[in-house]
């Protein structure tokens, strides 16, 4: 009965279901008006992620979700010739990864509003601090990831948006509007603090706000309690029914 | 292809996807393994939570929820002749309520794991308190609901999950095995604290262990990245087939 909204990405829609994450904020948004799934895989770039489309988003389902967002990029920008070089991906393959991921679900359900959001920034200097505290001495010198690089593959997301029209939240850009986003909105250079957290969350709102999928403007899926008559209760359950 | 687990409940679940929720700590733990989905209807009782079985559990569902827990109580136990009398459902018919929801679900699906949650304790000054910082001097004297009655239809919750051969929850009791559990674990002497909402994950993490629904045995839905071969990853999603 109620629509589902799908969040498709990788260890950032993973650990959207922790204390302040982004994707339980949506849940209590969406409280008794669509449900929340997380299809998060953590480490996955977008050529991994085109292996799990027709299990996650069978063509023949009969209840398709109404929106996904469409959040990859932080690993496909990971550097050769570094240590997150196995989730490397080319930057023009992560653009046409992003195409085919869109397709498919648009072919799932041409209606599904698609939202694609840009990896955030990176705090090279957060990043190493973090290997440092976790590989010690061992811990490479040379960043896996730059901001630069993850700056142009946010980029590419933004235009794909444009060709294909449809919405896109540029995190990347956005988080670097505010001073100091390095250690406000990261925790270890990459992944998001609860702040971090508000700040996707206050986007993916916006912008669904924007493509009519206004909670607020969202019926409930029953009477408030408020309107239910305690000596005629069934009245106020009939009516949904007319 | 995720087994969903249900909440199905009053207030105390619908608020549960909010910051430190156990809601959204659920989620969590069942990263990956189960969608966990919100069913919680602020302000009902279990006579009101009737109307909703058909079309929230349809018997012909081809997908029903592995699990769910029902969380009703705390509006039941609402005392006549006081300010939320409209929620009042004497204790008999709470029990008899309880029953009708357990036998729907289970005929929904036999193999269904339902588990039965007390309500909390009620921290009367609490209440008080709360009803003044809302009402002020209009507020009533008298409290809406009372420990001591809320722990009679506890008790009744607990004696129905003996009967049926079902786990259950003693919340009531529970919480107020802690000391100050008035602050610690109710924010307006009602609903949870996150502190209080850690008890409640705690605890239903606890019985789904026991039911066999634990989250460390259950399997990813897809392999972890450090299994994806980077020049090969159609190996890792191919096993999958197999």
């Amino acid at each position: 009965m109620r629509p589902q909204i799908a969040l498709f990405g990788d260890s950032i829609t993973e650990q959207s279901f922790r204390s302040g994450g982004w994707g339980a904020a949506l849940a209590d948004t969406y409280t008794r008006k669509a449900d929340i799934v997380n299809r998060g895989y953590s480490g996955y770039n977008t050529r991994w992620a085109l292996f799990l489309l027709h299990q996650l988003f069978p063509f023949d389902s009969t209840k398709p979700p109404v929106a996904a967002t469409i959040f990859f990029g932080a690993n496909d920008a990971a550097l050769l010739g570094r240590t997150s070089e196995r989730q490397h991906v080319p930057i023009e393959e992560y653009k046409e990864n992003l195409r085919k991921v869109v397709h498919h679900l648009k072919e799932c359900s041409p209606t599904m509003l698609v939202v694609l959001i840009t990896p955030p920034p990176v705090d090279e200097v957060g990043r190493r601090d973090y290997a440092q505290s976790v590989y010690g001495e061992k811990a490479m010198e040379l960043p896996e990831r730059t901001n630069e690089v993850t700056g142009l593959y946010a980029k590419q997301c933004v235009e794909l948006a444009k060709e294909m029209g449809l919405c896109s939240i540029d995190l990347w850009s956005k988080m670097q509007e505010t001073g100091g986003w390095q250690k406000k909105f990261l925790s270890d250079g990459l992944h998001l603090t609860p702040e971090g957290n508000a700040v996707v969350h206050e986007e993916v709102v916006k912008v669904f706000n924007q493509l009519w999928l206004s909670a607020a403007e969202m019926p409930d899926d029953f009477p408030s309690h408020s309107e239910i008559d305690g000596k005629n209760p069934e009245k106020a359950f009939q009516q949904l029914c007319i």
